[in-house]
């Protein structure tokens, strides 16, 4: 019989950001599999002949909501467009309350109002977003603020997020550089969650849990106004948040010197993790609090940007408790990703 | 420019069982892709000469828990065994309380104890769960059941969670008929949320919520004693919740009898997704009810099992939010899988 290995031990920590539990087990990275390597289904398919994001394609796509530069004509930088597949639809009434069903049945349905755009990152196709410079990653950090501040008019909408899939087994259909604007009539419940477990530690501690989480064998970089680090509990390998180092609730506070800044940080991690990793599918995410949050919760909540590179994928485990499985420690992930020098 | 499809309006739904939000969104089917298609990673990989987990290679495998039938030699039909790369560690003190940083920073971390098994369920590498017989799945559902009963006897388990990858885009890095057990030291948070969440509709209704969960048009199939639907508010497309039509908290209660017509209910579901959606990838979890659960919780608390198929990846959208998008409505997908017809 094979020798069980004499790894470091596993540990089971407490995200208290998500308030969940997180298994860290470096034993498990051993694990051999009797299926083929899934092959790359990832080189970029540079379609671009076809492809409606480019430049010269505007035609071909649903309507633009706004460009950058905003009188720009074939020299756009960035620009915000409706999503021609949209899981929501902007032309639905408001759902002001929940269908009849509900009352009798406990079967709860609203109407699929919300809003589904798209920032496309670049007019041109090879050039994605870690190749841009710190003030144009700004810029579009700008476009989702400007976005959103048009979005936060309507009382209909309770929550934006803004996400973005780099590579086909991190979800994206389309290869040319883009992220997304989703604006919801609901809060959703990963977000209430969030909210809720920060207000308990607040109310525990006194402090602000993103305002404090500095802990220096976790950082990876630092900015004039945000740091990056892996989080204690880590849900992925690798997984790296960058956080205001300034206490703020809302994303849309961002204002254009922190876009730099910020800009600037982000690609550093994206090109030190693609350097890491060989340049690995990613997801990023914004999370920001709840538009119409209660201003008893604007001392506790603080936003952040997470990006979570796809190394590997989950099983049952994960889909029925909601606990993770993550194989690297995320001090031994900050060091690896703090040592990796970037030219 | 492309026109928008006229497709059936998109609709949000909350699942009551989770207490989350589902978007259910058919024109999201549509939508085109730059990427080459994944090419299958999932041909059942017949290494058999170098499988531990066939009969004959029983040495090459971590320690045996039980077989049966039980004294059984090389005729055995199904082995539970340690996992050779646990999540977590059977020989860790059970960890009493928090580690002592918790008091300072939020951060909170226990050892890596519990129990990690998986069960063998064929001793053939061809032979899958769908080939096997109606009282053959029933004895792997026993053989869960009775490994259930051994770790329930220790109070340092607070979670028993039973899977299945089956594929390798379901996550599974072993083609051999097999699903996994894991004995956790903590509940999950997802469990928490789901035992919370069918509390507060008993006491909002009376009822529990799977007791009455059915629905013509959400019924696929029944037995003497177990339903199958898809719920009315699916996060994966096709996904099928098998549910007692008896009030039962735990898994465990499971007796023979009922063992067997679940195993032909299962089974059923199982051969009639592979062939309504080409053999998928697919996972399935049980869900329990906490080992140590409060009693007065017992009333509102029902088991079911649930089969995801894997069908397409997810995004950040899903990441950020938790909250899902589903292409399929749950009523036709229902249609469907209640309309294939097996010889
Ligand atoms: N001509 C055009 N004009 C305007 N928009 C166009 C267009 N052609 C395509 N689009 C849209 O462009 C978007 C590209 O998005 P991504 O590549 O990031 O992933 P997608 O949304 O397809 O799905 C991934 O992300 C979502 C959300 O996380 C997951 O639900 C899903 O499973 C995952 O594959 C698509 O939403 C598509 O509808
Ligand atoms: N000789 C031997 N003796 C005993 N056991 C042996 C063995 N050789 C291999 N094993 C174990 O057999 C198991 C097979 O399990 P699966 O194929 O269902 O998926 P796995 O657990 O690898 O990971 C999937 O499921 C987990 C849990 O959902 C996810 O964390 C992960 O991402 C996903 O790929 C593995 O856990 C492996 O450790």
């Amino acid at each position: 019989m094979a020798a069980e290995a004499t790894y470091r031990r596993p540990e089971i920590r407490k995200d208290a950001i998500h308030n969940r539990w997180v298994i860290f087990s470096p034993a498990r990275a051993r694990r051999p599999s009797d299926f083929k390597s899934k092959s790359d289904a990832n080189p970029n398919s540079n379609n671009q002949s076809e492809c409606p994001f480019c430049v010269g394609h505007e035609h071909e796509c649903a309507p633009e909501i706004f460009r950058v530069p905003p009188d720009s004509t074939s020299d756009w930088k960035i620009r915000v467009i409706q999503n021609l597949y949209p899981a929501l639809n902007r032309e639905l009434n408001f759902p002001k309350c929940p269908s009849d069903s509900s009352q009798c049945s406990g079967d709860v349905a609203v109407s699929g109002f919300g809003f589904h755009d798209v920032v496309i990152e670049s007019p041109v196709h090879p050039v994605h977003l870690a190749d841009l410079s710190p003030a144009q990653v700004g810029d579009v950090l700008l476009a989702f603020k400007t976005r959103i501040d048009q979005l936060r008019t309507l009382d209909s909408i309770k929550y934006v997020q803004v996400f973005k899939n780099h590579g086909a087994s991190a979800g994206a259909s389309m290869s040319h550089s883009h992220s997304q604007i989703m604006a919801l009539p609901v809060v959703p419940s990963a977000v209430s969650a969030r909210v809720e477990s920060m207000k308990e530690f607040f109310e525990q501690t006194g402090k602000c849990s993103l305002c404090q989480v500095r802990r220096d064998h976790l950082l990876i970089d630092e900015s004039t106004h945000f740091l990056s680090i892996v989080p204690f509990a880590a849900t992925f390998p690798f997984e790296i948040w960058t956080i205001p180092r300034y206490h703020s609730s809302h994303f849309h506070e961002l204002d254009s010197d922190k876009a730099v800044d910020l800009g600037g940080l982000l690609k550093l991690m994206l090109v030190k993790m693609s350097s890491q990793l060989n340049n690995p599918p990613f997801n990023f995410m914004i999370h920001t609090a709840p538009l119409q949050v209660n201003p008893s919760q604007l001392p506790s909540t603080h936003w952040f940007l997470q990006i979570v590179p796809q190394l590997s994928g989950v099983g049952g485990f994960e889909m029925g408790t909601g606990c993770y499985i993550n194989p690297v420690f995320p001090e031994d992930a900050a060091k690896v990703l703090r040592e990796v020098l970037i030219e």
